[in-house]
């Protein structure tokens, strides 16, 4: 009854459909982790917890989804690359970028407790989304080297920065000073002569940050088998495979790492 | 340096700016919820909990996020009308997307054991967004009758098939055989003469869903002074006015509501 | 056969529906007009020929395509005014720029020679197109309000400009020069007491440009008619109703031409 | 003065840049050629005069535009081949796809004349357009095999069909149903049995189709010069290269045209 007289509404929902044969990518990024971090005192320049936490949450959206092929996240933001050939909920831009940023959401909050213990979580975060397309290959590449490459700036400007403030005592604007205009080279020289710090010795999550992959994995499990005509269940060793998110934190700039993984960008669906 | 190389994937981001002037619905369902409700064991037909649950991250929405004029929910989804005018995030149809279900599904998390006490919450749920522009009042007026009517009609549905199973002890399979082609009117007098309800008696939060809209509050808070040349604090009664979410469950297909609330579709920014 | 194989490429159309219940403007350019009316020795500032030939291939569009209810012309530019309501090709972008702009450009060369006579079309021009959505009757108020604007804006700067080439032998850097930072009053009073020229005394069409809108014309045509039982045909004048496109020059900023022409922005599809 | 109360309406206008390195196709049909060949006395089932007209035309906007790689023709459509790095007019699809069809629309009046003699055109023809993305150099030689294929389908049936019409007398009611389910080999067979035609012996153009390439063209232009010292003008023979848009009536199926012709894939901008 009323049903039909409103339902002309529907025709305004507008067709964003992506592009076939793209690489598909959602970013996500925290909103107002800045203050997010310092209400929960998250250690600088990098605190292991949310940095897992994080990639805990990125695991779960990789298995909950269908057709992630890679992920790559660092700080407070996540990369997802679904496959050129996912038909996922026919390819509507939407669904992609509402299914991943809720479920990393509501996983956030859900697996809070696993990295900070007794740090109360003191509200529900937020995050945002945007969803881009690659046509070929070599630009999925190069946006995931983008991100990476982001990550090494920052990260070095961060552990300078935060050694300036920590250790020699500077406030954080003359530390801003200290470092405006600086090169690379600057500020690993002021890691090692002032902090005794190389660089390059600096845990590779924080400088790489962290790559999530589909790995098959050979297991032995344990089964409780009953056997015919006897009682008693017997304990079995059984080999079992199945496909795994695994972390890394490797370079993916260069070759090396695309040439050890092809199933990654290989063309199948 | 390296930053320069990739950069160029940047432009490859599309522009997804809302047409102005238009109506902002941004609609969010739970993922699979038909399942996630059966694990968490929810009453049937309505649980007064997750409708409840669903509300209060409703709320939160509309609080921590901008120019949400009013938002209607029932079951499982809930829709979200920012403002014509609204120029939040430049009107990207990404990031109103985005936030809304990031922070509903971290918020569902959050309050879920404030609602649903002992009950555990076993996973972390997903939802899915959508966003539709309306041009007009009378189609944006139309769009929230839309999902009134069918919040009725499941509703009223709903109640009289777990009447069937519930009380009867019809499986499902019988009781959905049951009302296959009847009418509203059929419905009813099923209800009435087998199980003694009177439709129109039932909760109006079933019937009619929830309503939130903006309202101006009077307050009298107490505020502890510190009063010159006195030593000691004291207590103080004042008046507040401020602007909070409110829930109603009432009709929102006649007139008659929008003419009590003629602030919410009216042009301001 | 091969047909299969190949037909895949047809899911890379992407749809472009126009969102329901807005006008749509569709504005047309001539492209690289500033040499096109040079080395067709367009007389300047403004060419009855040229003009009368835009409007002429604008009166075609209108009655070739459908749903057009108002058109605005000025220059080597002109917009339609698509309704509201319009369903023509499910309201497909690409379809609403292509057909008028395609349309356009065969009536300026198939009907050149009619404004132009002697003057040989030297190759044929180019047009370009776009689209815009606007939600409002207001806002489609505004958009041709903003043309003719423009329109006044360019004639009055153009009307000068030529003055002081054609008749006080400045250069045209000279007269640009002259003309930097002027307002409109200081153009009239260079017109008036320079050339004798009382601005508001000069062509409507060049003023305000042309609007075509659709007319009833009630017609007296003569028939000629056999009558039974008479050998000869006989004339006789019938009344005829039809509908016609209009050019006016009038101003459209004002309330009082929409006052005068309900029926343009009336609702009906 | 007006001009800033109005402007706000050119923030109405949606970006629709194409997504970078992908081949853009803007493929163009004639509105209502049938009506129209039936007018102007086509020739059927080939009107050698109407086909080499399109080509004219598709000629024209290859050269007045840029960026155009390869053009492919038949019947009353045409597509047009933009390469992958284009960055012309920013790659707006509005713009990309009026350049072209208006183009073509006033060049099909202009040269109307040039192919059809003594047949005057009746009335200027309208042409649409659509544009679509196309990621990989697959894609896009499967896109132009697609309209190959469907020439070759389409001008199997018309040859039989007019056959049929006109050299065995029947009507088009008739013919159609005579052609009811037949296979390619069936109609082919008709061909060669009742009209001695052999399918293969038919001409080029017809049964493939016009591809247009860019070609280096060496020329031997005969110049004037004056010599030093010398009074009279001297002829001298100059060898000139440029490049120049040329029709070819060949398969681009197979692979043999794209190993010839390297250079229309390759990814320079």
């Amino acid at each position: 009854m009323a049903k039909s007289k409103f339902e002309y509404v529907r025709d305004f929902e507008a067709d964003d459909t992506c592009l076939p044969n793209c690489w598909i990518v959602v970013r996500l990024d925290g909103r107002n982790f800045h203050r997010f971090s310092e209400q929960h005192e998250f250690k600088k320049p990098n605190d292991d917890r949310a940095l897992q936490l994080m990639t805990k949450c990125a695991q779960t959206v990789m298995q909950e989804l269908e057709d992630i092929a890679i992920a790559y996240g660092q700080s407070d933001e996540y990369s997802f690359v679904f496959k050129k050939k996912s038909r996922w909920f026919k390819r509507r831009a939407s669904k992609f970028m509402t299914h991943v940023v809720s479920q990393f959401a509501s996983s956030y909050v859900f697996y809070w407790k696993d990295y900070f213990k007794d740090q109360q979580l003191l509200y529900p975060p937020g995050f945002d989304g945007r969803i881009v397309l690659y046509p070929s290959n070599q630009n999925i590449k190069d946006y995931l080297s983008w991100r990476q490459a982001d990550c090494h700036i920052n990260n070095l400007y961060n552990t300078v920065f935060w050694m300036l403030v920590q250790r020699s005592g500077l406030t954080p604007v003359q530390a801003q000073d200290r470092l405006q205009g600086t090169f690379a080279g600057d500020k690993n020289e002021i890691l090692f002569s002032e902090f005794n710090i190389n660089y390059n010795n600096e845990p590779l999550m924080y400088r790489k940050g962290t790559v999530l992959i589909w790995q098959k994995i050979n297991e032995i499990i344990t089964k409780k088998i009953k056997m015919p005509k006897e009682e008693e269940e017997k304990e079995v060793e059984v080999n079992r495979t199945r496909t795994k998110v695994v972390p890394l934190h490797c370079d993916i700039i260069g070759d090396q790492f695309w040439e050890e993984h092809p199933e990654i960008l290989a063309d199948s669906s």
